[in-house]
């Protein structure tokens, strides 16, 4: 384990997060409200213990795998955890796990809340809680672009099963430049989305928050009521955010492809279909569900509310127009199979992602054209490419850790006792892990939208947290960061040298 | 495709399927039931097709392992519209699709049942109900541990992860040895339960068809408060079914090389200890969850109920003692867990095997060690031996197309509609198609223990049907029947020959 080469890469993190707070400052100060100085206050001592970590360049810059994926995994638990501390001092939080809670659901994009009421906050805590969406999501895009495929080997096909179409990389061979590409269009975009809000008239702090919220597909609102909220314009609001969510759901290779004027090559890409394809099913399928049931209201009306919750759980954001716990029993299973195909790979969006899926889909018929044809040579293709053997292993088993994890999750939440709330079942367990660990934010029952993540134990919270950020990191940098076998050796390696120390004295 | 040797299978398997129902003909004789009659003419019936597709033996006798699955799912296809006709013809179950439906249940050994009132039942249909467990669990027993591995190749890998311990064809090369061993083992383990059953004072016709449910892990009961039954010793009774639902939900190999005197070795056995270890860790969880609520009662009478059901949902055998439905939250999701898990490989049992959770469960651990220690050999083991890569990649196919028959199937079946019924949600439509496809029985909500399958629609009925067949036949059978590419060239086949008769005459 290089740890100076890690603590030198963390105190660049506290710098970055120091600056971050500065926002929400600034914000604070315009609104007159007190609690600007936590976060001012956040600022110094991220900067001052940021530039005590960096002072020091570290000889050894030998770095592996594995000490990337730890990296990042302490990268964003000390941005979630310095993140929360605001929410804590000022009180607006009072427990601190409920803070941190709040935070890592922000940094990972997921916007399930503890809150009861939202709009209580001020603003610089719901500015800070929708910018942290937005930070998340610009980090995510390049842990998953820029940062993996670099670590090579093992790594790299878990990568290239990710990003099956043309990966950035692939024309922009350097870090910095594809990192400042996906910067530029992740901003574009935003900024774009804020403009089409305001137009609509939405007040420019929701435009702002919302547009963050759909950027890092995380879905923390400023409204109790969320999307539903009645603004003047709200079926045009909701509407253009129903798209946004949907484009931030798209592999950022395919703009960029756009942007290269390659369109006809961004249309062509497989998982592009595949996710419009499922979208359009999913749309249709709730629509005729809901419209079966008695006074369910005109079927434009409702296929809008299905559209823009297709949209909010496929794209793993999270917002929400109506209470689609009350949705009928095949409408819920929709949404809970959409919690776990999420987005493409190489957006800003959670879940297994579609070219994963596609992966497993095709990989299944094999297994049965096999037995028809034994002698047959079966391949799996993607984008007309064949798909190389480990790389399909390698999804074969993402999609057991993820059950894996899912499964011990459920089981450890589900012993949480909520009295006789006649809410509280299976449902809630199953939707509220389904629900943190693909970072959508919303499940059923409980947690449904018009519910809340509050009454959860401690322990429960605690694995949620880590659903959320496991589940964000794609599985890997969590759980090697509590591996014991990650560890091993490294305490040896401690004491020799203390005792060397003690030695040479 | 050998349509010839095709049929002349299917000629012995209504050959035997019309002995078979010999033995309802007796019972209905014996009670002085008018139903023997509707028996009597399906022996009769069968016999004669049987008979004339036996006269002639094919000349060609090349067999694919294509051919052998679709043999094999026509074979219990047929066996199950043949075997529902009585239930038809006397009237005792109304509708068609409904007795086709309660006749898979029992061929598959699932015993999920669309009867309201199961003593209304006439001895002989009760009894031909139970017995076609019996004859489900022998013929699974034959199809798995001796047809199946001399299919060679690509599904006898399958099997090798199936049966990972001292597989019974090692020691005895030949099929009808191997055949005539499962028999005897599973014969003489089912007049051991039927006595220890008539010990405790169970009627005769009680204690013949329960050992029948359990030695088939089928379910299907006589009462219909299932092994609930106020009977004399009842907590003898439920005790010992407990102990004989575990017992044939265990490998057979194992009971073989115990026969041989080759204990230690036995005991041995990983999916053993494994096996046993999810049963003690789900009893107790449940019993602690149980007894953590308010008026739960005595902790040993909740442990009572709480082994009871352990053992009949990994068994995937379905009777039950208790409305399970009613449980808490925890419980509910250890059930859901345990019916996927299921029972041992080389069992009458069903699910997705304890071996391949084993070997499902090795293989994620090894992805996270292989990033830890890049240049490490990681090998997946088990009993101490190396398990073949193929083997590996088969048992994670094999557990994503489970998943993916599952998600379709409850999309299906979540469509309907049960008016306002309150017990109807996502629970109802998950645990019936769990339930059907890993072939236990009984599901939460709606199909609980105290309801029952009558309230599907018939779309949703011939969905679970074809989960019944696909979960009992390990999947690829029923897959095998459908897939378009098994008669691609058929019909161009049938066609040349028609018009080469044509021609020639």
């Amino acid at each position: 384990m290089n740890y100076r080469m890690i603590l030198y890469l963390l105190g660049w993190v506290l710098n970055i997060q120091g600056l971050c707070f500065l926002l929400p400052v600034a914000v604070g100060l315009f609104y007159g409200e007190a609690q600007w100085q936590f976060y001012a206050l956040m600022t110094l001592m991220c900067l001052v213990c940021g530039v005590l970590l960096i002072l020091k360049k570290p000889k050894r810059t030998v770095f592996y795998t594995k000490e990337g994926f730890v990296t990042v995994a302490l990268s964003w638990l000390l941005m979630s955890l310095t993140g929360a501390l605001p929410f804590y001092l000022s009180k607006e939080i009072p427990r601190f796990l409920d803070a941190l809670f709040e935070m890592v659901s922000g940094y990972t994009t997921t916007g399930a809340s503890i809150l009861t009421n939202v709009e209580a906050l001020s603003h610089c805590a719901l500015f800070w809680r929708s910018f942290s969406h937005w930070i998340g999501g610009m980090g995510v895009l390049v842990f998953l672009i820029a940062i993996v495929p670099l670590t090579g080997g093992h790594v790299m096909s878990l990568m290239k099963a990710e990003s099956p179409g043309p990966s950035v990389e692939k024309f922009v061979p350097r870090v910095r430049q594809t990192a400042f590409i996906l910067y530029s269009i992740y901003f574009a975009m935003t900024v774009l989305e804020i403009m089409l809000l305001l137009a609509g008239g939405m007040p420019w702090f929701d435009a702002i928050t919302t547009a963050f919220g759909t950027a890092g597909t995380g879905g923390f609102a400023v409204r109790n009521a969320s999307m539903g909220f009645p603004y003047l314009h709200a079926h045009y609001l909701q509407t253009v955010v129903t798209v946004f969510m949907l484009l931030f759901g798209v592999n950022f290779s395919v703009y960029y492809l756009l942007l290269s004027k390659n369109i006809k090559k961004a249309l062509k890409s497989e998982e592009l279909r595949w996710y419009f394809g499922i979208v359009a099913f999913s749309i249709l399928c709730i629509t005729w569900n809901i419209c079966m049931q008695p006074n369910s209201g005109k079927w434009y009306d409702v296929m809008h509310d299905a559209a823009f919750t297709t949209a909010s759980v496929i794209s793993t954001t999270g917002f929400a127009t109506v209470d689609f716990s009350k949705w009928p029993t095949m409408s819920h299973f929709i949404l809970f199979a959409l919690m776990f195909i999420g987005a493409c790979a190489g957006s800003t969006g959670g879940g297994i992602k579609v070219s994963r899926i596609i992966l497993l889909v095709k990989s299944s018929f094999r297994e049965i054209l096999s037995i028809v044809h034994p002698r047959g040579v079966n391949v799996v293709k993607l984008d007309k490419k064949r798909v190389n053997e480990e790389v399909v292993k390698g999804t074969l088993s993402y999609f057991v850790l993820c059950i894996l994890i899912y499964v011990i999750s459920v089981l450890i939440v589900s012993f949480d006792h909520f009295g006789h709330n006649p809410l509280y079942d299976l449902q809630t367990s199953m939707t509220a892990v389904a629900a943190t660990l693909n970072n959508i934010g919303p499940g059923l029952g409980l947690v449904g939208p018009a519910g809340n993540y509050s009454a959860f134990s401690p322990l429960s919270k605690l694995v949620l947290i880590f659903d959320m950020l496991a589940g964000r990191l794609e599985l890997f940098p969590m759980l090697i960061l509590f591996s014991p076998h990650t560890w091993k050796g490294s305490l040896g390696a401690i004491k020799r040298r203390l005792s060397w120390k003690k030695e040479s004295m």
